[in-house]
């Protein structure tokens, strides 16, 4: 299991751990402290699905030079310890009198100058995995040193995929594709949502996903309300639309992508909606370049169903993938975040057919310096049709 | 849908948001602020896997008196109407200029005085679900408002679970009672861990989990080294201990325990340690009783396994259970928690046969006035053997 704990050959979290440090220097920061799942696997190739106990949390230090240092729960150290991390420090949690902040603060005390900065990710779409309590009496405990932003730090870092990431993506991607193709006969054999879906899931571990952390979806007539619902018992009928989105997981790596389907001929009117967004789907394909900006997507996007007569959905069009179901940025009017090459984004643009009424499309792509490469299968231009 | 993603009656909401604000009155909070999936489906009934998505912050505010207060992303207003909450605020999420903070600060100005305290869970168990920035803006921006510890309040009220709570525990505990009497089929089919893990996560949906939160185990020759590690592609061999662990949901409540299956013939050294992990759990279940404390349990199973000849795991023996795959309290000897009658909670004893081989049972139980009552079927007193 040594090999697979990994996911990766060590060199690629050297380079990880490097491209950190050469923009921690930049920005004054000494050392990173890292306590969610996503930004501890990225250093660490430290897997698993124990992050569903909220019971302990878990630290990760970055040094200004050498490999991160892990402040963990005894639990993982077995699991930590097939990683390339070798400096693993543990305490027996969870500890009601200190539940690992007095092993955290000594770490970083030892590791970071007095007249130094420890950086914490703190702004959008980041969030602290540990007690707010403990931060706080760390904080003072680490004092005169201080604990500054770095979200710009990882975020920049992170949101470049190596090749071997986008293979892990494609990887996903490929099996969802496959999961997808077994969706009508799923839906012919028990129209019930709920039972739709979870076919769906085992059609998804069946085609080789590690397992799902998410599926979602909609259905109703002409349309569905919104995209983030579990499924109810609801029969599906003749004139409904189904929508199924998931985020499977291989090697630690999600997809996120839909499709749809039309119970029966869909309207002219969904035709319509169908036709615009793959118009815009298609024209995001043809013109997203590096060095736009992510505005710039939700601009291309929009403008295409526009031509084509059709209302954007609020929210984003997109956004970016990779070790967790959603990345930044956002395909919105208020993200300018530069899109470069390496970026795994999605493509989600939405059209309201009515209040309450809506169409989405969404497919995941890899930015190249050429344009965007699909990673999942391209939809079809038409609704496929399950004959209810 | 409607009813479905309430969950329960509104009444069973009523009653929570009561009890949460008689230990509000008692603490002197005048407001609770929730940020966290288990806290915010725990009063309003929201439930989706979205949370998946760590790009947009969700807040519900717990009034002193009347019913909570959603201030959430857009996306989340049509499944947030369906459940028994009536006032929802929503913004464009993600906004880089301003998350939603500026409506959530006018919400907790308008519902808590200036000299007013707004409680956040801060302690143990606990984790801030929102960017640190935000959090530290608010609270400056809230002023002279204080933000105290809340996480006596949430804990003493989440940790009693009503008869419907039990009744959704029951019910996911059976239909992973299901999928356990499938294991030795599937590793009959294909003996490799990864294959075995993939088939157990469908057996748990065609028994009918809704989803699969949490799979965990570990395999190898008379023992295994931990119990949170992901899969490998290892092939099960005679005199292997194969223990697969769950965390399988149903209308949003987790079960959590696990199975252990010997390929072969075990060693009598397996023998032994089964037969005293299994009269540690049954000596739990005789004397368990409401007015214990967390750290009496502990010693209940230590003392169980000790008698037996046995070395006690580290690590808790046991812990809570119900919204998420665990809650508080720890069965450790450094948690003094008072044992209730309504607590869910796991029995986990865990005997180390050498360094890194362990064996682990698990148990889930509702403690009555009486006693355990067992929610998980009760393993069998000999381990289950699978020809290998």
């Amino acid at each position: 299991m040594a090999e697979r704990s990994l996911v990766f050959p060590a060199a690629e979290f050297v380079r990880r751990t490097g491209a950190l440090q050469a923009r921690m220097a930049e920005a004054g920061q000494d050392a990173l402290l890292l306590t969610g799942p996503a930004d501890i696997f990225y250093v660490t190739g430290f897997l698993t699905r124990f992050w569903e106990s909220p019971a302990r949390p878990w630290f990760v230090v970055v040094p200004a030079a050498g490999r991160p240092v892990a402040v963990i729960p005894a639990i993982g150290s077995a699991l930590m310890g097939r990683t390339w991390i070798d400096d693993i420090r543990t305490w027996p949690a969870p500890d009601p009198e200190d539940d690992g902040i007095g092993l955290l603060a000594e770490t970083l005390g030892d590791l970071v100058p007095e007249s130094g900065a420890i950086g914490v990710p703190m702004g959008l779409e980041t969030s602290l995995r540990m007690p707010l309590g403990d931060y706080l009496r760390l904080a003072a405990r680490l004092a005169p040193r201080g604990l500054v932003d770095a979200t710009d730090t990882i975020q920049r870092v992170r949101e470049i995929k190596s090749e071997a990431e986008i293979a892990k993506i494609r990887a996903i991607c490929g099996i969802a594709d496959t999961a997808f193709e077994a969706v009508p006969a799923i839906v012919a054999e028990t129209p019930r949502l709920d039972t739709v879906f979870r076919s769906f899931q085992m059609a998804l571990l069946e085609a080789g996903a590690d397992w799902v952390s998410y599926t979602a979806g909609g259905a109703g007539p002409g349309g569905y309300g919104d995209v983030i619902s579990p499924a109810g018992p609801q029969v599906l009928r003749a004139g409904d639309l189904l929508m199924l989105d998931t985020g499977a997981v291989k090697d630690g790596y999600f997809c996120d992508f839909d499709r749809n389907f039309a119970l029966g001929k869909p309207s002219p009117e969904v035709c319509r909606a169908q036709a615009a967004l793959f118009a815009a789907t298609e024209a995001a394909l043809a013109t997203l370049r590096p060095g736009m900006r992510a505005s710039d997507a939700h601009r291309i996007l929009t403008g295409a169903l526009e031509k084509e007569g059709a209302t954007p959905g609020g929210g984003r069009l997109g956004h970016g993938l990779g070790v967790t179901l959603t990345e930044w940025p956002s395909f919105t009017d208020r993200d300018h975040t530069e899109l470069r090459a390496g970026m795994v984004l999605t493509l989600e643009p939405s059209v309201e057919l009515a209040p309450g009424r809506i169409l989405v499309h969404e497919e995941d792509i890899v930015l190249r310096a050429t344009g965007p490469e699909l990673l999942s299968r391209r939809a079809p231009a038409e609704l496929p049709v399950i004959v209810p």
